[in-house]
């Protein structure tokens, strides 16, 4: 991949002299950048273009070419690719700006196509089509059609959308952020995000990776990757939430559970990438980790010089669940009252007052540098009065150096007045609030401390399960009947309620009563919406008249009878089979709030077995259940048997274990589940 | 008040020649701002200062003084104001600036007693003391030690804290906004929020306020005066949020007296301020009002030149409660097909593609400003290729005036690029959403309605009740017994359970078991976690062993005996008395999950009596009462008669009705009540 962002000689396919065409401008941005590599315009008409010699085809040169970049209208893109192929010499890294193609219809799909034939029979690295082209700051590297320019840095980002490449290299001057390389991936048809993760995880200059995705396609290996890349690196991921309307509207059955956007995200959280919704806390987190120390710990000091901004930044910090307030010691009070105005306020906030200037602030800090556990300060500068807002951005800069922690600066000004700072100014807390948030989360990587429950496949049993789905699909069934569901369920060591089939004049024992009587059809999604279940049904006489009654609205289904049990604590279970990250287990709080409240848990068998009780730790289940006095590591194991049968059969696309019981002297049971396929 | 901001004549006692004192810098700015009204420095040593006559005294000036800025050390302001009061033209209107009060312990607070006795003595208004002062830009008016200048406009500010001052005048200059009026009010302890509230509202260039308050004092009536005001115009309050330390924060730095944030908050909310806990959501919201046309609904129609960023502003939009995506109708599709490129996406987000030009943008927004059902359109521009940002800007501006709803602009660029711009821009969606929710929500006021559901108060019956808390109060109680709490409800028409007390020796009835034992004891806070509640006793014999148990464990308390309801679903319902609100009732959902999950209803017998059904429209109780087919109408009832039984009953502190059982076809029935005073 280092072809891409580092190759010794460029031919540009589509050089224009017109610097308002993207060949054009392709060809300006490589001369203009500084490239000391050869660059070799191509264009059929030859002559001098931009003051370089062009050449009519990639035939007509004879050197060795490490990549090409091809920005010709989408009709002609699959002969240049084919040129670059039969070459004596092959080109065989290519960068395709130009759109026409998978995302525009039947015609730009058959070209992706074609493309595929000869990424093939040539062995090609393809990036695009419809992409940005690439940027490596460091080696005076620019080819893009970008405006503006990258200063070198420690960013790496790989982007699905070259439009936010304008906006960060834009916002990239007045933060004085330095990019290591930038990869555009456009439809990424062949090279995706996994093979430029791959390059920036090597590359010693990125210290920070940004990818915005619209779409993924290998997501299990995309969150191995993550995974083991985040150990060193932060990955930080903008992804769009929401999703369409229309997914929406599938209310309160398991599918709205997971829209499939938020099962990426959970995934690819779960693998230690830090996901962001919004662009401007996707910028702030990069540009926290490219231009600060990573926070020591969760504990933040506030150093003012004003009381109402530092009111309600402690304010948002209490709210926030990452970071804490830390609390300065009798002995760090002592040290600072030493020098300090008597009014001054010898807490956190540790407000300066408003006279404060640079000396006092360096005072400060020169203090703090050594106080322990403090995990970052912040320094909010408001300017009031003769404020020397430059002075002071020197201070924190020297001092910065020395400590071991971050130190934030919150200069409440405008850029007028701190565009000579030579980093970042956060304009307010919580602008800073995102960094630090975004800094312990790395810092805290997601939990891998195996548990002791640890459930092993096992093939022998997958097949006997797949025999039960094997038969359902024969019988021409969409899914299983609750007595093939308990079975395969038991053979994962997990208990459903016992039923017995109705049957006209069949006599129930009395074990049965209190009994409930429902409609068994994997057809029928919403039996309780549908009044498909009859609950306390107290004896023989009631339950035929209520099966009589059931029968007519559900003439063609079979119908149930289960002993009514005893309800303290409902959860839900379920499986979700992803088209992208493969079967997920959820797992959250069952009843009447279900649908409206509460926290969905989501389990992957590829990053969780093993680890689920570590998981539940701090979740809501874990306190309901502390409080209930019922066994997290029971709800783990059922968990973890749910990850096996999961993974063992493929075939499911969806179970839905809703409720299962739960009880703190008792096993749990399941009294419905709903199988699909 | 008009005298605080447009004054003929203005003292500035403590005047100083040395600028960088707090003296020097009002009279400085009074000087430099180019107030037309007469300025007389006070300095005992008289002479010239800035070039002006100084008077060693206020008795010295002969002609009337509408204002007097104060700003000398706090132990000599008393004096000051004394002169103020004992001049033979009084000095009426005060702005002391000076610190040293409320703010900073016992020797402060007397100053502001001694303070307190001059106003009545000589009826004076005193704004502050410590404060930054006054600014009214239309008058070329700074009476403030601020340091950057205000431009003229629409913005209205009360502030207690002088660096958002100091902080908004310098976004300000970004951002373009103008001010109407700028109050500082310090330690409010005389004028306070409400006073200034009333000039902005009256005041024509005000279009709207925003408030910044550390403490409330008369929250009522802050309620009431934001309700009227905030039919005509957007009142915007910052206000922290927090726990402990932050209320901790701001009680150190001004004389704040704060009930509790929450209350306050939802107090306000209700009252139909839009309540911000981030500045820079704050600010946003400002800007937007100031700037821009209100959303004429809740339909938002995007316009991009690029794919990615729309479709990450499109999962923030689908995510907010408040804003909705228009759909283009076919025709409309169509007028804009006629003449955009064939691959841009005439939908929403309407991509106008990366190539789009001012013309391109023109012709679009010619067409939309007469699409019907637009609540507001977005401007979504990323600076590609040769995107001319400046030209698209000229185009927005023009046809913004033509055009009923707002068109806000999202420059994904940066201040550089921005700069000439004659309004706000936003530099991401998220930005502009913040604006945009703000507009939506200030055009849907709240909800005033009155329902069918009426309780009149009464004061024979408040008499009755509160002979029951005498009688506790007398026998040295901290609060009711269970049976006093069931008479107390049953004045209000409000059910709670039978019971009976035990008493050893005593039989039963049939009708109690299976029964509930409980500690009857206002001393035990939580009995349930103290083991104080016995649950499911079956007969006389287990009962009684059941209470000779507890007797040991709580020998000192009462036992009571109930008849074990059946649970459908639990609901809390409670009283809270707050120190600046008055009584509060809330209501919430019950059970096990409601420590960790679920909103909390907040009602105002001052704001909600009448109203509670309309406000309970939308709320997650309202969606659960649906689904188990349990009547909202009745739980409005409900709420009603504990507004009516908070209202009628000031001695009462707290009650806790946890959890009052809900059914679909009996009444509600409250299980368990605590009273206390």
């Amino acid at each position: 991949m280092d072809k891409f962002f580092n190759p010794k000689s460029v031919a540009v396919v589509g050089a224009s002299a017109d610097e308002k065409k993207v060949g054009g401008m392709i060809l300006k941005n490589l001369l203009e950048s500084g490239f000391k590599g050869k660059i070799f315009p191509i264009n059929p008409r030859r002559g001098i273009i931009q003051g370089q010699r062009a050449f009519a085809d990639l035939q007509e040169i004879n050197s060795p070419i490490d990549l090409a970049v091809i920005a010709v209208p989408a009709e002609k893109v699959i002969e240049i690719v084919l040129q670059c192929g039969q070459r004596a010499q092959p080109i065989k890294n290519l960068i395709i700006i130009s759109a026409g193609f998978g995302e525009s219809g039947d015609v730009g799909r058959e070209r992706e196509k074609q493309l595929s034939f000869l990424v093939k029979q040539y062995q090609l690295k393809i990036a695009g089509p419809n992409c940005l082209g690439m940027i490596n700051p460091w080696k005076n590297f620019n080819a893009s059609f970008s405006g503006a320019l990258a200063k070198s840095g420690n960013v790496g980002l790989i982007m699905q959308s070259g439009a936010f490449v304008s906006a960060f290299l834009d916002w990239a001057q007045t933060d004085q952020v330095g990019f290591s390389a930038i990869a555009t991936i456009g439809n990424k048809t062949f090279l995706d995000e996994i093979d430029f993760l791959e390059y920036l995880a090597k590359d010693e200059k990125t210290k920070v990776i940004g990818l915005y995705l619209e779409g993924i396609k290998r997501g299990k290996i995309l969150c191995q990757k993550i995974k083991k890349i985040s150990q060193k690196k932060p990955v930080l991921l903008l992804l769009a939430e929401g999703g369409n309307k229309t997914q929406a509207a599938a209310v309160s059955h398991t599918a709205a559970l997971a829209g499939e956007s938020l099962v990426a995200k959970k995934a690819l959280e779960r693998s230690g990438a830090l996901v962001f919704s919004k662009v401007s806390d996707f910028w702030l987190a990069l540009v926290f980790f490219s231009q600060f120390k990573l926070p020591v710990g969760q504990k933040i000091l506030l150093i003012t010089n004003a009381g109402g901004p530092a009111v309600v930044a402690m304010g948002l910090a209490e709210k926030s669940s990452l970071v804490e307030i830390f609390e300065l010691t009798k002995e760090q009070k002592k040290i600072l009252k030493e020098f300090l105005p008597i009014s001054a306020s010898v807490n956190n906030p540790l407000d300066l007052l408003g006279d404060a200037d640079e000396e006092r602030y360096r005072q400060v800090l020169e203090k703090i540098k050594f106080f322990p556990q403090v995990g970052a300060g912040v320094i909010l500068v408001t300017r009031q009065k003769q404020t020397a807002v430059e002075k002071i951005a020197k201070v924190i800069e020297k001092i910065q150096g020395e400590c071991e922690f971050p130190l934030v600066p919150v200069f409440m000004t405008n850029v007028a007045t701190t565009k000579k700072l030579n980093f970042k100014n956060f304009s307010c807390f919580e602008e800073a609030l995102i960094g630090l948030e975004a800094g312990i989360a790395f810092s805290q990587k997601p939990i891998s401390a195996p548990s002791k429950i640890v459930f092993e496949t096992n093939s022998s049993r997958s097949q006997k399960t797949k025999k039960i789905f094997l038969q359902a699909q024969k019988d021409g069934r969409v899914g299983l009947f609750y007595k093939e569901s308990r079975q395969l369920l038991a053979e994962y060591g997990l208990t459903a309620a016992v039923s017995q089939d109705w049957v006209q004049g069949e006599v129930f024992s009395a074990d049965f009563f209190p009994a409930v009587l429902k409609v068994d059809d994997p057809k029928i999604i919403h039996k309780d919406v549908q009044r498909g279940v009859v609950m306390g049904i107290e004896n023989q006489k009631q339950l035929e008249k209520e099966a009589e009654r059931l029968k007519k609205f559900f003439p063609q289904s079979r119908l149930i009878v289960q002993p009514q049990q005893e309800i303290d604590l409902e959860i839900i279970l379920g499986i979700k089979k992803d088209p992208v990250f493969g079967q997920v287990v959820l797992a959250g709080l069952g009843g009447v709030a279900a649908d409206f409240l509460g926290e969905k848990l989501f389990f992957f068998p590829f990053l969780d077995k093993g680890v689920v009780e570590t998981r539940l730790k701090g979740s809501i289940l874990e306190k309901i259940f502390q409080k209930k006095k019922i066994s997290l590591e029971k709800l783990a194991e059922e968990i973890e048997k749910l990850l096996c049968l999961a993974e063992e059969n493929s075939w499911l696309k969806e179970m839905d274990i809703n409720p299962i019981l739960v009880y703190s002297h008792r096993d749990f049971v399941a009294v419905d589940v709903k199988v699909l396929f």
